[in-house]
């Protein structure tokens, strides 16, 4: 593998080439590839600062809709997007819930948009490891923006929330969400509310609930961030505008604020903790020759060693 | 804390002591307490060996009223039950989606039953770190079976399943669980599925659909199990000592087999690496005087670094 080639390419001018190579980098991520090394050392004076907008939300909100109305949005404004379309539930198969193909339909043509799904393979880090990579190659292949979409399940909308500026969530009428979102945290990531599918009955009920729920928190009011509530009908494109410009919005008070700078040196931090593990993990499963572990598993299955004894030693077999 | 006088409770004749015992010593574990070192060192050589059940299955097939008719089937057989409910989605709160009041109605009384919220709080590790430490704390109190339920979403299923002797997988009609089943991965995770609500329209089509996945995959006649189907109404108790004869039967597959043990130890190795890992974490984190990653992050964000070179400084830090 060509890996200046392909780096080049993905920062070229031939709209054809631009496209598979960053297809090609982001697959090496997703296949934590061991050229990643290098191709990372090539990124990096060259990463650029694409603006980072998290998209999370329960099944059915209408992610991937509102993800290509804010595309429109972004491309009638001239920007270049990425979209990073990443399933958490499929750790096997590396399929994502909706596939490349599908989702390209409307901006295929479209040399200033890159869509790409991505499984997030259970790497240690997970989202942490893979995400911040596949940004760097969005973000030198010229992304002014990169979406980052997930389902909001598990950890994954905490994940995505660490790796944006700016963490969109999305609710919609009749899924009772309201009460969801208070258990699942949703309240503590959200940067902006999109409350979508606003066309139907129980969309204002829904504003309502997330209002008082807001007045009860107190989680941004030190910081100064006032989390706003918009309403959409992705579908037909409405509101996506709005929420563009409440992103900007956001944009320039995290800028303002210097939560910018640190939002960055925070994700670049978890970014290299999560590589520098991945290593440490690769060297404990190096000792005696591959050994190391087997044996003390063995030790604590038998009862022979408690497993804080024989993680230890594996410790300080490293040297360390 | 009397860490020696806590453990000795845990095991000891008293019910009263022993449950709020167990009780204090999962909360230890949640909480990642430093006092864990010497909790484990002492359950150590007395772990015991309690079968591990796991259960999941999307939010709504009735998980926690199969796990009560589960206890209960268990329960006529005289065995001592514990159980783990692990809420995938509560990073944050500590709190799970079923206080432990709630589901301990039933089995309040019975000093034979142990019952257990945990949420799973983004550890290093996640289930893998905690969950095999609470299920020493109750094998040590003597637990012949510890049922671990999880909503099958994200990546819990796939971690319960790596953590249980056997995997249960629930499904329930009428909620397009066919298809779901195939893309979460969850046919590679069952050992056993049960089809709950069986007295709805639509149980026999679940039924027939997983067949057909089944004898799409080969994953399991290599090694020889061939993974049943059965059919349960956990809200009438019926079906419930038909699925623990058939995780009694595993059972006894898995031991003839050898895979018994291999299960056993490869939890031990992914506990002994979790917890290795997390020490490396916390060393990381020492490294010059507690700025260390912060001070490379801040080469990589301002693109100085790339993150490989930076996590490798680091780990080169440890003295590794």
């Amino acid at each position: 593998m060509d890996v200046p080639l392909l780096v080049e390419q993905a920062r070229g001018d031939s709209p054809a080439h631009r496209t598979r190579a960053v297809a090609r980098l982001i697959s090496l991520v997703e296949d934590a590839h061991p050229a990643l090394r290098e191709v990372m050392a090539l990124l990096a004076p060259r990463a650029g600062h694409a603006s980072v907008i998290g998209l999370t939300g329960s099944p059915g909100v209408g992610k991937s809709t509102t993800t290509n109305a804010l595309v429109a949005a972004y491309r009638r404004l001239g920007r270049t997007v990425g979209v990073l379309a990443v399933d958490p539930s499929s750790p096997f198969s590396g399929g994502a819930l909706l596939g490349d193909r599908v989702r390209m339909q409307e901006h295929a043509t479209d040399s200033g948009v890159f869509i790409r799904s991505m499984a997030s393979r259970g790497h240690l880090g997970g989202l942490s490891w893979a995400a911040p990579q596949a940004l760097r190659v969005l973000s030198a292949a010229g992304c002014d923006v990169v979406l980052i979409e997930t389902v909001g399940v598990g950890q994954a909308e905490v994940e995505v929330a660490s790796l944006a500026d700016t963490t969109l969530v999305l609710l919609a009428p009749g899924m009772g969400d309201g009460i969801q979102a208070a258990k699942a945290g949703i309240l503590e990531v959200a940067d902006i509310f999109v409350v979508n599918k606003a066309d139907r009955d129980g969309a204002d009920t829904v504003v309502r609930d997330l209002r008082y729920m807001l007045s009860l928190g107190d989680r941004r009011t030190d910081e100064g961030w006032r989390v706003p509530i918009l309403k959409s009908v992705a579908s037909r494109g409405e509101g996506a505008e709005e929420v563009v410009a409440e992103i900007e919005r956001h944009g320039q008070w995290l800028q303002a604020h210097g939560q910018l700078e640190l939002r960055r040196r925070q994700r670049a931090a978890d970014e290299v903790e999560a590589i520098a593990l991945t290593v440490l993990r690769g060297r404990i499963g190096d000792l005696r020759g591959g050994s190391g572990l087997a044996a003390a598993a063995a030790k604590v299955a038998a009862g022979e060693a408690d497993p804080y004894a024989a993680a230890d030693e594996l410790v300080a077999g490293l040297g360390g």
